[in-house]
C-alpha cells in the first residue's frame, strides 16, 4: 500500500493547517503530534473567532475528552461552520458509554451529518451504536470476533468512516474494509495516545478520502510507537520517542513495517 | 512496612479507576502519572455526567490548582456524591494561602466531611488551620519543627488524614503518625509533582485505609523520583523518567529504599 | 554583553513569582520552563483572586492562546490590577491576525497602557500594525526586511517594548535596538516554545527594563534550544532537553554563544 507513505510525503508537502477543539488533558500532546508529523495546528473554541479559524484551516478534530456544556457548543458550531465550508471533520468520541452525557453528546454530534471519520476504542463505538460501559476512557476491554461487525454497523448506521482501534484496527466505510495490526501495548500506558491518532488522522483528512486517509494516520502514528518502543519500554521515555518518530518517519520505514490488509468480504 | 510494596501489587492487580478534577497545569502530567502506576485515570467536571463518571470510578481526586466558581461547584458537587457513594475522597488544596479564594474553597470543601486524605505542602496546610501566606504555589518554605504538629491538628481540626510534605513528609490521622524521609529537591524544578503524588495516594485509596494509602502513594512516588534523578539530575528528563520509574518501581525496590518511620508519641 | 548573564544570576536570586494567565496547550510547558530557570510560576485566573494573586507576583504574563469571553475578561483585570500595582506585563498575543476575534482582544489589552513587552512572530506582530493574514499560530512566514519595520512601528504605535521573533529577532522600544540570531528552527516543531520564551521574558522584568530584559530572556531560552538540539535533533527529546538547559544554562554558557548585536540608526 504505497500510497500511506506517498500521503505522509503530501501532507508534509502541504503543511496543513488543523483545527482542533479538544480535551484540557492532551491539547499539548496533540498539538505536538501534529508538529512532529509534519502538520499545523490550531487550537481554538470560542464562538466569536470559529468562522475565522475554520476558514484557515484544512480539516477540523473534535475530541470530547473533558466536554461541558460551553465546549460541546462549540464542538456543535464548528462541525456546522466545517459542513458548510466543506472541510472535513473528525470526530473522537473519548469515554462514550461510561456517561450518558458523552454518548449523547457525541450522538448528536454525529447526527449534524458531517463527520467524515469516527475514531473510538471498542467500548466507545460499541456504546454509540447500541449498548455497552466504558471502564474508563482507556478502556482495556475488547472482542476481536465482534470489534469489525461494530466497526461496520456504526459506518453505516452514521455514514461515516470509522476506526475502531485496538490490538487489532478495524477502519471501514462500511462496504470496504482495512484492518491494521500496528501499534503496541505501551501506548495504553501514555494518556492520549488514541486523542494523538485522531488528529494525525485529521491532518491526513487533508491528502485522501476519509478511508485511506484512517488507515494512513493509523499506520503511521503505530508504527512511530513501534519505532519509539524499541527505544524506549517505559512510559515516560517512550512518550517523548513518539514524537521523536513521527518526525523521522518516512515512507520507507512504513512499507517495511506496515501490518495492513484490506479484508475481503 | 512490607504493605507498601503489597498495596502497589494489589494496585497493579486491581487497575482502580480514579476520577479527578484537576487543574490545567497537571493534567496531562496526573493522567500519565496514574497510568505508569497502573491506575485507569478519567477527568471530568461537567455536572451532567459526574455522577455516571463516579458510579465508574473507585476513587476522586480533587485539586483547586487552576479554580473559578464553575470548576469549585462542580468540585463541590463530586464531593457530595462521593460521600453518597462512599468512594474515597482525596484534596489537594493548591495554593491555599496564597489568596483568600483558595483557602476559603478548601475549606469548604473539607466542611463536606468526606475527605480522606488532605494533601499538601507546609504553608498550605498551615494557611487552612491559621495563619499564613503562601509564596507561590511550589513553597519552598519549610520548619520541620512545626511542619509535624500542624499536621497533627489539621487532621484533628478536619477530621481526616494529612499528608503533609516537604524534607520531611507527615502522614497523620491525627493519633498515628509516619515521617517519610524519600524524594529529591529536584521534584520542586518539575511543575505539578505534589499534584501527581496526590493522585497516586488517590489510587492507593483503592486498596488500603488512608493513613496507609498515603504513606504507600508519597514512599512509591518519591522513591520513583529518586530513581529517576539517579539517571538524569536535569529536570526535564528527569519529568520523563519519573513515569518510567513509576512504572518500573516494585516491591523489591520499595523495600530496599523507603525511608518511612512510625512515630511513638 | 554582559548584562545578559548577571540578569540570569540575578533572577535566580531572587526566585521571582510570576503569574501566568495563558493558553491551555502550554501551561504545563510554560509552568516547568519558568521552574527550571529559576522562577517560581503561578497560574491564577479567577476573577476572585487575580488581586490577592498579583499582590504576591513579581511579573504578570498574558497569553491569548486559547482565549473566550470569560478568559480575556480575567485578562483585562489582571493587567488593570498590574498597573495599579505598578507590576510589569508581558502579552504575548497567540494567533493575532488568524482572527479578527484575537486581533481586537490583542489591541484592547494593549490599549490599557500597562504592557511592558509585546512578544509575538511576524504574522501577529504585523496584525496588530496594519493588515496580515496569519498561517495558523506557529506561522513559518516571516520577511526579513520588513521585520524590523514593523517592531519599530508597533513599540512606537503601543509606547512599549516589542520582541519580534523569528530567524532574526527584533526587541525594540522604539527608539534602540536589538537583533538576535540565536535559537534553531526545531523550535517551531514543539507547540509553545513561543509562550515559553514570554514567561521567560516575564520572569526577566522583575530584574531590568523591558529592552533588556527582553533580550535576556530570548537570548538565554534559545542559547538553551541550541544546546537541547546538540543532545537531540528529535523534538520529542529536544522539547525535555530545553528543561534540562533552562536549568544548566549560565554566565558563562552565554557568554560564549550569544548573538546579539545592538542596532545603529
Amino acid at each position: 500500500m504505497k500510497w500511506i507513505g506517498e500521503n505522509l510525503d503530501e501532507l508534509r508537502e502541504k503543511r496543513p493547517v488543523v483545527q482542533n477543539i479538544t480535551n484540557f488533558v492532551v491539547m499539548n500532546s496533540t498539538a505536538n503530534a501534529l508538529l512532529a508529523i509534519g502538520a499545523s495546528p490550531v487550537m481554538a473554541h470560542a464562538p466569536e473567532e470559529l468562522e475565522d479559524m475554520l476558514r484557515i484551516a484544512n480539516a477540523l478534530v473534535i475530541n470530547i475528552g473533558t466536554l461541558d456544556d460551553r465546549w460541546t457548543r462549540s464542538m456543535e458550531m464548528a462541525i456546522n461552520i466545517a459542513k458548510e465550508m466543506n472541510k472535513p471533520v473528525i470526530l473522537d468520541p473519548v469515554g462514550a458509554g461510561a456517561t450518558e452525557y458523552r454518548t449523547k453528546t457525541a450522538l448528536r454530534l454525529l447526527e449534524i451529518g458531517n463527520v467524515n471519520v469516527l475514531r473510538g476504542n471498542f467500548s466507545e463505538i460499541k456504546s454509540l451504536v447500541g449498548e455497552g460501559n466504558t471502564k474508563g476512557v482507556d478502556a482495556a476491554y475488547y472482542d476481536k470476533e465482534i470489534a469489525q461487525e461494530i466497526a461496520v454497523t456504526a459506518a453505516q448506521r452514521f455514514d461515516t468512516t470509522v476506526a475502531l482501534t485496538g490490538p487489532v484496527d478495524y477502519v471501514t466505510d462500511g462496504k470496504r474494509e482495512y484492518s491494521i495490526e500496528n501499534g503496541t501495548p505501551l501506548l495504553a500506558k501514555v494518556t492520549g495516545t488514541g486523542c494523538m491518532v485522531t488528529s494525525i488522522i485529521g491532518s491526513f483528512l487533508t491528502v485522501d478520502e476519509p478511508l485511506r486517509a484512517a488507515v494512513s494516520g493509523l499506520v503511521t502514528f503505530e508504527i512511530a510507537a513501534e519505532m519509539a518502543e524499541k527505544e524506549s519500554p517505559y512510559p515516560g521515555t517512550f512518550h517523548m520517542k513518539i514524537y521523536d518518530w513521527l518526525y523521522r518517519i518516512d515512507k520507507r520505514i512504513i512499507e517495511k513495517n506496515a501490518k495492513v490488509r484490506e479484508i475481503e468480504r
